[in-house]
């Protein structure tokens, strides 16, 4: 692999940066504000289902988020909820996103060497405006060649990506802490992807089995990824 | 001008089909819903106040108004309103997303004309996936070269869309109904612009005197452009 790559794609939220621990924390702050009205567990799976229907409408980013955590509240509580619980899921909403940006160990060091020997590229998925603040408060945005913010990351996102920068499956990697939406799509174009592991996966993320394939490698961390290279 | 323009970019929302209306729409009812509390004026006020506040952290689209509206019934309630309100609100911004796209007239011919003699491009503002689930509504996806969503219209927006279309400020033409967002950046870029207004503008968006600029002119409709061009 190592003679062929010449452009790394990295995931940016829990690949570069923390994000999905800000999220579960709100989400336990949630079940918290409905523990008048109904055990934790049962409060957090009538949110995911409430976020799982509504994610072909809202796509991913917190303001979905917050509509959802919303109505969740006003149908398990059938309206009878105090007005005070959307006061405070639209205060947690504020909080997560002036949130400042929280790089992950080892990700400039591993950006400052392979600057100038791979084209790198940050491939992201979410709200244009909350990613691309997120970018600006990363103070990493220089690095990059280019930046890309998709709605979604499925195998015609990444093609679509692939033919804008004029690369070949076989010369691109992606690196990203999700099996399914940074790995399956791009072993599917027979390009490269490496797993990194974050400490938490959103439930809708997780994929039980990792991929037998002979373009895919698993990484602890992300430094390890010049192993693989140099 | 019409021996130097190449490429002709077209503002989405309100140029190419029909948006504010629907916002307009749901503040009105945004207001009745309110009308046992306060004046619909001063709901409406409030709830504008609230939106600008919010701009920022939110950015553009539904999401963000129905979260604003939310907000503005709890404060402007002191959280006293009735939970079915919130329902309502959220029932709102479902139906406008739901909403199928409403080409505005001439949008097709115009672009049947002119294709194949320009490069066309569409520049829109706003949610990515909202403006995504619109252009495939939209039916004319296929029409344009390229599809450019951007979180801001903004100088230095137009200045990179310039950029990555290798194109410069003297072969560019950008349609739209904003003045604010779609004529004055570009005309200091030194390219081309031209106004269509739409019936309604969002507040925001209304900025009172026309540019006084050789590169502007004004049109009553979109499919007038062919006669500046032609």
């Amino acid at each position: 692999m190592r003679n062929k790559i010449k452009t790394i794609a990295f995931d940016a939220d829990d690949t570069l940066w923390v994000n999905e621990t800000y999220f579960q924390e709100a989400e336990q702050r949630f079940s918290v504000l409905l523990q008048d009205h109904l055990p934790a567990e049962i409060a957090l799976k009538e949110l995911f289902s409430t976020e799982m229907k509504n994610l072909p409408l809202y796509g991913y980013g917190i303001k979905g988020v917050m509509l959802s955590m919303i109505e969740t509240v006003t149908r398990v509580t059938e309206s009878k909820a105090s007005m005070l619980l959307i006061n405070n899921i639209l205060e947690m909403g504020h909080d997560i996103l002036n949130r400042p940006v929280e790089l992950l160990e080892g990700v400039e060091e591993t950006l400052d060497r392979l600057q100038g020997k791979y084209k790198l590229v940050m491939a992201t998925k979410g709200d244009l405006l909350d990613q691309e603040r997120k970018i600006k408060k990363s103070g990493i945005q220089h690095r990059f060649h280019h930046i890309e913010i998709m709605s979604n990351k499925q195998v015609e996102n990444y093609a679509k990506l692939l033919q804008y920068l004029n690369c070949s499956p076989e010369n691109f990697l992606m690196l990203g802490n999700s099996v399914k939406s940074d790995v399956l799509p791009v072993l599917e174009l027979q390009a490269f992807a490496a797993h990194i592991p974050f400490m938490v996966t959103w439930l809708h993320e997780q994929h039980e089995t990792k991929p037998e394939h002979p373009n895919f490698f698993e990484l602890k961390t992300i430094s390890e990824i010049l192993h693989h290279l140099d």
